[in-house]
């Protein structure tokens, strides 16, 4: 065999000739056996465990459900509506209801308790998720005409509805918070996370946030877990809403504590601004400028800005 | 029944006697409701809307066309070229012809305008984009130089074609770029944030933006309706060219004017800068610093950095 | 023909007696014209070149291999493991041999040096990758459980490892720094891009990162090649481990060069933190507050903070 390939090998993906290498087989059981040891995580067991597929596809059609005929092939008319609808309802209680029993089931086995309650669980969650959307498509109507009030470049509704990230990531959290509510384990976070890949605004489905909400850009948007937000919020890019910092030994009797800041009614947060801590209110009204750090509440109506730009300018030398 | 699953019912994700839940009809029927009062947004109706899906298809073939043989797993040859191009053109043309023509479409019923232009503008506007597209080529080329000169830790151009997301983002603007111009509605946005969405850069539609331009990480990057930027910049990670704040009231005035800054040749400009206002303009061959705060001008050739660090470093404690 | 269209047109996406335009076939020559010169990038060749879809396969067969059982729709139970195991360790090799063998023969080709050892190295780096499975799954095991002991919303392991970004761009980084080390063009920096894609963190392959790595939320994370981190780092949204800034000539002479920091063990760094330059070294205990800028080395066990938040407070009156 030539040692340089001719021209024409270069064609072939794998030499006829040649197989898998005698080592894979041995490597398989390696990796077998280190499945049998406590350093590594598996989930090895005829239980089911949630799936994100599943979760993705319910996020997609609550997205429909939601706002119907934005986002679908099919053109829907009058008529026509009920069968749409009343198909995509169906097929959203069935994944629902089977993640919700997949997800309840999976942590009363982790906690050693006999699932007796999974499978009807997973109905009532799934149940009580679709008599709350017409009052989720309310809400998310306010957030949309906030969206276009806020935001001098938007166009219409329809541009928002298609196309604005903050939308998304808000309709999801208010979806993900409905099952948080009914303390849904893995879910709720499965479906932020998939907003917050999407968007870069990363909202924790535990955060109470009012109606008419709306998120400018919002890439590098945190807020976190025991956040209350008001009515009327605006935020820009790169704020954080979140917790003071925190030592290791402190983490474990910090769980489910109230540790992200309260925003009031009517405020407007610019980009990159930080308001950390449980204890920290913005009042309502209140302006928080571009950058600012907060740690302390800060009254009603009140504007709070960065000093002075300290910078140097200096003829370019290089 | 037993209350206590056996094991063996595990493994069904719903038990066979078990059907939709009664009330889902009734629930089914209060959604569909809600479809007909005014606080929420749906889009029923037989007139077409345009579709995400087709614009995710329309953004990849034009990625192919632009960057022939880098993103498919064809392999395509000096002969087959044309066959493979015009295969691609062809089906880029019928999708952008039909969705530019459903945007145009919306657009009129929402004004409740008669369309009698939309077939031919969709096929007009279609034309002039694959008419551009030599140039979209030429300018794409010096973007991707210009990435392999501003980052070390480049290796070479098709490392920077295949994976660098200051790219991505900047083609698939200058592709909304020419829609915008046309006044193509939704569409543009759309695919901006689709950019947005892989990238964590969000220049919009209507910014524009010369050659030689350089995003280098680029999360966090935002670029206004508004910006104007002259060749060979380098822009870096969480920078924002955005427009000053804005009072409830001036965002209808403010629509379609100029509030977004405005960048001359050659400026860098590093990660975390904020430039603010349709007034100020950052003279060429300007340095802008990291994390600086700018709403005036800026002469050419001008360095601007951030004053002291003005910081405590201590000794730990905890 | 009628100049407005009646309503039955507007179900049609395009009216059946209009072709293409004739127009067409001569901008597929001129694109095709382009495609000659010397301004553009193409890759018209019968070589093959690494595809990215491979690449998001191979990443997610990783992450099946790394997490089995969490990622997959089916149930796999203690006597089937070994053949999912050893049917994804298979396909996974097919994949990974041929595309690090498509990326060398692509690299030889630029170099127009000749190919003898594509195929072969295909296979040598993809079995070594294998090999190297059991040592990611027990590193990535410390970083799960870092993530947990760092985080006071964190609820469970599965969720960290269902959810969290910080995981996954981690998960990504280590299997594309052993293809980085293996010297394979191409393909690491496509596997780091997807996470950062994903999850707005950009760590680029080149980095070495100890155990225990802990990245909260994530978004704007940006870690420089040549960046050294020790065992046991947390850090949050926005952080920066870069290069200090390079003018345009020092380009060249950079690659390759040590130019990212050297952070120790045990070392947290707050949202928004930026540390710059080669020589730039934070000793092993200290904590680097939020929004901090540093280019000169810290101190071990030391506290770095910005000074008092200069900021004015006023009363509302816009």
């Amino acid at each position: 065999m030539p040692e340089v390939y001719k021209k024409d090998d270069c064609r072939l993906d794998m030499r006829p000739d040649e197989g898998l290498p005698r080592e894979l087989r041995e490597e398989v059981g390696r990796i077998v056996g280190t499945c049998r040891t406590d350093g590594c995580f598996d989930h090895i067991s005829q239980l089911p465990i949630p799936s994100r597929e599943s979760v993705v596809e319910i996020v997609k059609l609550g997205r429909r459900i939601l706002f119907p005929g934005y986002f679908t092939q099919e053109r829907i008319d009058p008529v026509g509506l009920e069968y749409h609808l009343g198909r995509m309802v169906v097929r959203l209680y069935k994944l629902l209801s089977t993640q919700v029993a997949w997800a309840v089931r999976h942590d009363c086995h982790r906690y050693e308790q006999a699932c007796s309650h999974c499978q009807e669980e997973g109905g009532k969650v799934a149940l009580d998720f679709i008599r709350a959307i017409p009052d989720l498509r309310s809400i998310l109507a306010t957030d949309t005409i906030a969206a276009y009030e806020g935001d001098p470049a938007s166009s219409s509704y329809d541009e928002i509805i298609f196309s604005y990230p903050g939308l998304y990531a808000i309709m999801v959290q208010r979806m993900a918070h409905l099952l948080w509510e009914a303390k849904v384990p893995l879910l709720p976070r499965i479906m932020t996370e998939l907003a917050h890949s999407k968007t870069g605004i990363d909202i924790h489905p535990g955060a109470s946030i009012g109606e008419s909400f709306f998120i400018d850009h919002g890439t590098g948007v945190v807020v976190g877990e025991t956040t209350e937000i008001g009515k009327r919020v605006r935020l820009y890019q790169g704020v954080t809403l979140g917790a003071l910092s925190v030592s290791r030994d402190q983490v474990e009797e910090l769980r489910r504590h109230k540790r992200h800041p309260t925003i009031g009614d009517d405020v407007i947060i610019y980009s990159g601004a930080t308001i950390l801590g449980g204890r920290t209110v913005v009042g309502s009204g209140s302006i928080i400028g571009g950058n600012v750090w907060i740690t302390d509440s800060v009254p009603p109506n009140t504007k709070v800005l960065l000093k002075s730009p300290e910078q140097i300018v200096i003829g370019r030398e290089d």
